[in-house]
């Protein structure tokens, strides 16, 4: 449906890289008080769609600071998601900056009303905080919210999505399959009981080899020794295929046996 | 010590509010293969030592990406830090983007070069994988690493740390009570049983009335019944105890018994 809105580029090319970025709205983030789980979602969520989330910003509920993540993110990016500061309290801001960073207003959407007056119908009413969350930047659609009354909201490539992490996997899950993207990015996993430094000549030797691969290392310290975990990123699974079994290769004939799936 | 080596801005001013910003740095993290740690744990010692952590980046590990958030970042800021990317591996740009940004070279430093070899005498030697961990911006000194060989790097305002979420806590061990801050942030919290929207107007009345205070409201869904936590922020304790002391009495005065240190 979405891409019927107008995300369509013509012709598709299938080697097209499409990419989100993030905005992580909230002082709560930035104290510490509150561990972000939004960004490792967001990111799993979008490669299943074809979309690679390039850059991610945390910022405070702090307007000047919305409206210059946004401006930059928005524009060199197919996509680009918020989190958090769309609730009915005073440190809500996002809304409101959002709007500011686009040069429109803001305005109730009447379904957004309709759907908060059915949702507190039973719950106390419409208040005028509550009423609050029906506010959107002009022009904007909404998101579906499976788990509460409030919606999220789409204003062109911008989706403004509620902090708290279960509320924003249901709007993720109403966007499922909806968006354009290209193909989604595959990985595998091997361990080993080695420390990194030992085989980084190996990993960029055959990274370089395999065209269209990425490997990342991931070393850790376990039960008394180090490991390390490699994986291998492409969107060609032969490749991925071929890239992973010379990384196997090379780490038995060190001496290392490599663990599939990872440590 | 720190201070001496340049920080101090003659005579303190008690107000002044010291900030930093983070760079987190590592595909894994925009993969979702990873969850971040480092942005609450750098978060919560920031606050102790005075510093507020006033924005994050997460970037991949692209020279281009790394350097513009740099020099972005570090003009605008008492300090960054960045965490990622100082391994062995062909994955390891960091020490390399900052140098670029930085307009410097890199150089192996003497005293790294020889903790190194140190630590990997009964590991195996000082490969020349392991010896990229000595490579730092020219003009760079090292930040003690308690957990493992590669010290971090500083460089001027710049803290160039593990991405390893318990090898940076042993970085920032070793940099407590050495960087000039300002007052620490003071924090306390109540719980509520209540829609955050229900008292939306009591939140913002109550943050209104007490100067150089900020509530943010922190809304969950437990036990199937609705709920949140106000966290009240300030740099004066007399006026967060004021501030919580009337956010209690508003919320008990509707019906809402708070719950002190939050649910």
């Amino acid at each position: 449906m979405i891409g019927a809105e107008g995300y369509g580029r013509g012709m598709a090319d299938p080697n097209r890289i499409w990419t989100a970025a993030l905005i992580v709205i909230g002082d709560e983030i930035l104290s510490g008080r509150t561990q972000d789980r939004n960004v490792a979602q967001i990111a799993t969520w979008l490669n299943v769609q074809g979309i690679r989330l390039r850059e991610v910003r945390v910022v405070a509920d702090d307007s000047g600071a919305i409206v210059e993540a946004v401006n930059t993110l928005r524009a060199r990016n197919d996509y680009l998601f918020t989190t958090g500061g769309i609730g009915p309290t005073h440190d809500d801001i996002t809304v409101d900056a959002i709007a500011d960073a686009l040069g429109v207003g803001v305005v109730v959407h009447d379904d957004a009303r309709a759907m908060l007056a059915g949702y507190y119908d039973t719950r106390g009413g419409l208040t005028e905080a509550r009423l609050r969350m029906a506010r959107v930047p002009e022009g904007a659609s909404l998101i579906e919210n499976r788990m509460s009354g409030a919606p999220g909201i789409r204003h062109g490539n911008i989706f403004i999505m509620a902090g708290v992490p279960h509320i924003t996997a249901g709007m993720l899950e109403a966007l499922t399959g909806r968006l354009e993207g290209g193909l989604p990015l595959l990985s595998a996993t091997l361990g080993c009981w080695v420390a990194e430094s030992e085989i980084a000549d190996l990993l960029g030797d055959v990274e370089r080899a395999h065209d269209g691969c990425q490997i990342g290392s991931y070393p850790f310290f376990r039960e008394g020794r180090v490991g390390a975990n490699f994986v291998v990123r492409s969107t060609d699974a032969e490749r991925l295929d071929a890239c992973m079994a010379a990384l196997g290769e090379g780490l038995a004939r060190g001496g290392w046996p490599p663990v599939p799936g990872g440590i």
